[in-house]
């Protein structure tokens, strides 16, 4: 086939690869999904449709489906976890995103502990889960809108914030560009952004971060 | 000559006009600050730089300058200033913003509270000082970079916040428009915004809201 | 669930919260909206489509739905409204947002007055509304397009104007942009601004404002 | 040298060249300042600097200098004007650009009348000039910040607008952006627009359009 | 209802109110397409859909509807049509924009002469039909992609060029802006600009022109 | 004074406050940078001028400034240093902002590796320096003009790649945009962006990540 | 017929005249693929569906369609292919552009060498094929997300590379104006830039340098 | 030294290594000139300024300097040209950056033919030239403003066309992002584009594409 399948990323890198499913053929999506199933045991794809889960679910009804995060996953048993990794959430609406950076960093071996809905309009909030999120290695702030929780997140820990600007929002939000335009002009020390929506661009980074601090 | 001084305004709008000085020649700046002068007995000009104040100096020896916010101006004694209003810096670098809306609300009669340097990357500075933000009818919120702090704000009070977004940053703050769309963009309720670095809009706008919260 | 209602706000902030429809499963929409009418014998949602209304009405007939605004709410009987706001469109097609800022700001407890379709390109539309405009505490300029209502008005009244730019035009006006970058640059002093078909945001502060107004 | 000049455009267009100073080294200013008025017995540049009229003034004492509009000129005596066009601002500050459009107009042959300061927020002041403007065969209307000017008289006039934007403003004026985009979006009919601070553009084509109205 | 029709329009500036349909509801489209055909014996809308079409046609058969310009008209017989216009368009592609404006051009009293696909990108194509455009008293040039057509014309002609850039085109074409910027930065002279795709502005201010060269 | 300086900052955080020289007034300067001293018995400044410099070396001769990197400082001697970060720069014109982030991180306790002059458009330059690369616990990427530089290495490493985009280039750079989105955008896993030409930010997470990965 | 075909094209510029498909009613389409066919003895059209496949057929059932490059086509049979021209994609989503480029560049009488999913993220994939790029007359590198391929490729070859930026990628991609600044901002050497996903016109100029380079 | 200077480029690619000399320091300027000008014999530097010029002159008398092409050199003696480059600018204001292709085409080996002040708004001037184009093997179009050149020049000729947008105009041109976006969006085949006043780079390509249609 066209793509070449970079199955030796895992011993390279530490990390499987892992299927954007969004725009795939029904025939590469069955094929890709297979071939790393095959070579791991387990295999992850992001940005699933629901018709793509049915079609893989008839050849393989071991694979669950989320449809918040949109992840789809066959994962093995008994899968060990190390460290913390806090993912806060703005508004209820980018939860789909938190979700996708944090089941992606789980599946890749992380603890995640999951804090939403605590944008800073209302910043007692945040304020109150403080102690849930210290001790975690790094966070990941996602956020619509104005963005504006990477930076309270930032100044409050002291570990990396890795900043996730979602497209949540209308009108002048530019489709999460205010947001991430916000997050990398953040007034607070320590904060680095990925792209809008690219939960997994922050689980997969947390999880190198979140690796650091419980190597040895 | 060319300018339609607009004198009859104070009795219309309440306000007496206020002199752009930025960009003004010096023969117009000595004349419109003389005509307004003599029309109200006081008078108040923004943006002025150093020369423009040395220049009307020299005219009227009893006219006052300040660097910072940029303000010169000749004010009555003994002025009445009424309620309350609240005016927020994120940053030590947004006081001169901060200040051109502070001295034009006290110009126009009202009373200011100063709470700068409290951006939300120390959250902690900003909680400090709710006891005097509490009773103004409406708070000034200047920020640049990423200009959060009017969210966070607005979260915390109940009455109007005026969101001010300054020039303040580099790179991809394009020169205030990043804290301008945070600001448009913000998830919390009461929020309006002006241009960026207008603290006189601000200040005007502040002393509408706050003659209506004392009136009768 | 994952959301976290504020219950309290109306205490703390004088304003029940508001159901942001868009965007919501049916089985949030049912859940908050009950929550919501439970708490406060009342309760109103924006953005909401026919069909969330259908899914409302099975368990709440006593609920309205308005196309225009594309609100839907049970509202008290009797309530008791005070002061005035004025709420202007420039056009037919910004009626929708207009209602949005108009209903909002009744349901919180304001009076409104309604004056449509008095863009700037027909001026003694506007200037013939004068009479109906005087005597509120705040004015809500809703305009599309090119935006120049604010100014307008702006110009002749001596209360707040909280602008709200709508996404109607096409081609340059840039879904709304333009139409903010209009009201952001207003030589008219007074003028604040809101996001893009932000009828909710207006309403809200409009009513801030107007209860400052009648305080007392 | 490099440059063709054209100077067969007048029999071509009914227009002579005219020199756009801004840039042009001294020898290539002389040369072509020369080359015009000899072919034409006069001669017009526009933006041009007092340096350059010091060039220029030094080998033709008869020319003129306009630091306001900053056009340089010697121009034939007695020429007749036909037809009128009336030329607007908004503000002072965009005066320089509707000299050059009045100036470049009259230089081409038309009347001009001018109706400045006359922007929006102070809607009486061009309501009062009505008079001055009707009879016009079209209308220059030239404003800065959020350049609401040209829609307002869209609607008031029955002839062709020509808008002009100008640089004029701070912050999220995008140095004259916004007020194109304002201008390209209006409402009102009859409205073209020029390239921003193109007072050069604008009394070109007016003067084609006013000689249209005159012709027979 | 809550539109204000301005059925004086006509008197007042010669030009009957045209409907823009897009958008507007069934209920709304009757009422005003009834309401100004009563008014003028004729009326005019843009921008309409097959369906609106449908609608319209049920309750007046005499309507008729052109689906490349979407315009949907009933025009009075016998109409008399002055001076010329001449409607050039760079593909075909363009065709329904420059359809647009040639139509409204022709309803409101011009003559038309139509010159389409004579694109830049095979210059001999506009070359060959200069005699059919000579003797217009302005140019329509619609273009789309990179919108160099007016340029071209604007050097060719010495009348009024009404730039009108399309949506044509794909990438970073954005819509459309791309044309747009091209038109306004020309380097030609006699060239304005209308919004992206606004043949109806081209072909009302046009009409305006073309007016003015044949008044008398 | 105005600032509210944060000297617990470094129990807090672990990191002392850094001063961000550019702008400050000369009375500023001194004032921060004495106290700063004396709370920590060292200081750094970033984007320091010559002048500043100056100014500073009065009082404190002890004081050093690095022309390129624009730092200016007093530290410590003797400090312990940990870890490895690499830190690459693209051109020799990126070196600047590459300094900044290396001697912020050297500073706040890191080992640095440099390695300069790497960019894409002569692979084998980087390839023949992974040696020195591998072994760090994170990469600083500092990259100009098409900013492809964080991508190649993200493909080569397994640990965090902070991104730097740098304003160095011309024309459509758009003084350092296009790079920042090249970086956002990046088809690599474990790269996370900062603000243009930021290497204090970028050396300040770096260290937070250097810390984790020798903790323990 | 409005459109002018341009059938002449061929003795001109040395290639048929191509269709793009995308947007032509069904008559348009079938009367163009008609007369093109006619007169070549064959037909090539970019950019279309499924739906205008099936109408071609119908009446030419020798046409092919490829879903993945959206080509349809008649072609002649042994028609010679000189020269080499290496198409190179980054991704397996950037390959229906690349196949744009290759079929077109064959369909004129090119050889195309196809490398693809060779991406900067894994840089020994593209190092691994630099013997199957060598020897081609220029190279067309087809990208999108961030766009770096193109300048990786830039410095491994000697001869003109044509960058393709595709709208491959989400949020911050801004529908590839990312890559295509990327691209544009290239610091290799021979870089040349089309518009984004405009397989079509890299694949006609890699034609035309190809010639030069088998010419004589 | 910090910079890797490439000298084995020319074995590479057939081209020696260029001095970008913007923002080089003194120090850097001359040490990287002398020990080009070692290895190669000769040595060409771009985008030097005149007091670059006196510095390098002081040691290296024999070099030359452009202060139109800002280019300074020093070039072996009878270097054979081979070939043909057509470069084409359309104002005078964009001669600059025409030259700067010119001379380096030349520099590398190219006969170079110079076609100036050909802009579109006088179409007969470029029609004028085409026997001096013809038999290039590419062309080079130069132009700011709107950019159109490049597209009428793709349509006449059967070679590519490397289209240079330059920062040549104002306002809405915004520093020649206006004509970059008219090149890429041209409808005419054959035209690549780099980055705006990419003087150099167009005729570093030009040369390769003029070298394949001579080798042999
Ligand atoms: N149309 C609207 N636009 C912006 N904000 C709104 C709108 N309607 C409601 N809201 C706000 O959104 C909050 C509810 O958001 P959510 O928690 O996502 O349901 C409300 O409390 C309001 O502050
Ligand atoms: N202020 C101006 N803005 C735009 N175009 C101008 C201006 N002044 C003169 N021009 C045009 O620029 C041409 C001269 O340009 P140049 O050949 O560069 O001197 C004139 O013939 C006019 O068409
Ligand atoms: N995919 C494509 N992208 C850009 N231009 C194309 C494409 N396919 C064909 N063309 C060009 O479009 C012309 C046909 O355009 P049209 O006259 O609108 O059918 C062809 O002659 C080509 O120059
Ligand atoms: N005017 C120019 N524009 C863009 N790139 C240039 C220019 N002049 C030289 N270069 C390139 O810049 C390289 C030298 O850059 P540097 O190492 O920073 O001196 C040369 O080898 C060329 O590839
Ligand atoms: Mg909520
Ligand atoms: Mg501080
Ligand atoms: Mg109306
Ligand atoms: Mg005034
Ligand atoms: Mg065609
Ligand atoms: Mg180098
Ligand atoms: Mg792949
Ligand atoms: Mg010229």
């Amino acid at each position: 086939g066209y793509a070449k399948l970079d199955t030796h990323r895992k011993s390279r890198s530490g990390f499987a690869e892992v299927i954007f499913c969004s725009g795939k053929s029904d025939k590469h999506m069955l094929e890709i999904f297979g071939r790393l199933y095959e070579d791991e045991g387990e295999v992850l794809g992001t940005r699933a449709s629901e018709e793509q889960y049915e079609l893989i679910r008839k050849e393989y009804p071991e694979a669950e489906y989320d449809p918040i995060s949109r992840i789809i996953k066959i994962e093995k048993d008994n899968k060990k976890r190390v460290g913390k990794i806090a993912v806060c959430s703005a508004g209820t609406a980018d939860i789909p995103v938190a979700e996708e950076a944090a089941q992606v960093a789980e599946y890749f071996g992380s603890n995640v502990e999951r804090i939403y809905d605590v944008g800073v309009s209302g910043i007692h909030r945040l304020l109150g889960t403080m102690d849930r999120i210290n001790g975690a290695n790094c966070v990941v702030a996602v956020a619509g809108m104005e963005g504006a929780l990477a930076s309270v997140i930032g100044g409050l820990v002291d570990v990396p914030v890795i900043a996730v600007p979602t497209s949540v929002g209308y009108g002048a939000n530019m489709n999460g560009l205010s947001a991430l335009l916000t997050m990398i002009n953040s007034c607070a020390n320590g904060i680095t952004v990925v792209n809008i929506d690219n939960g997994y661009g922050a689980g997969y980074v947390a999880t190198q971060i979140n690796r650091l601090g419980v190597r040895k």
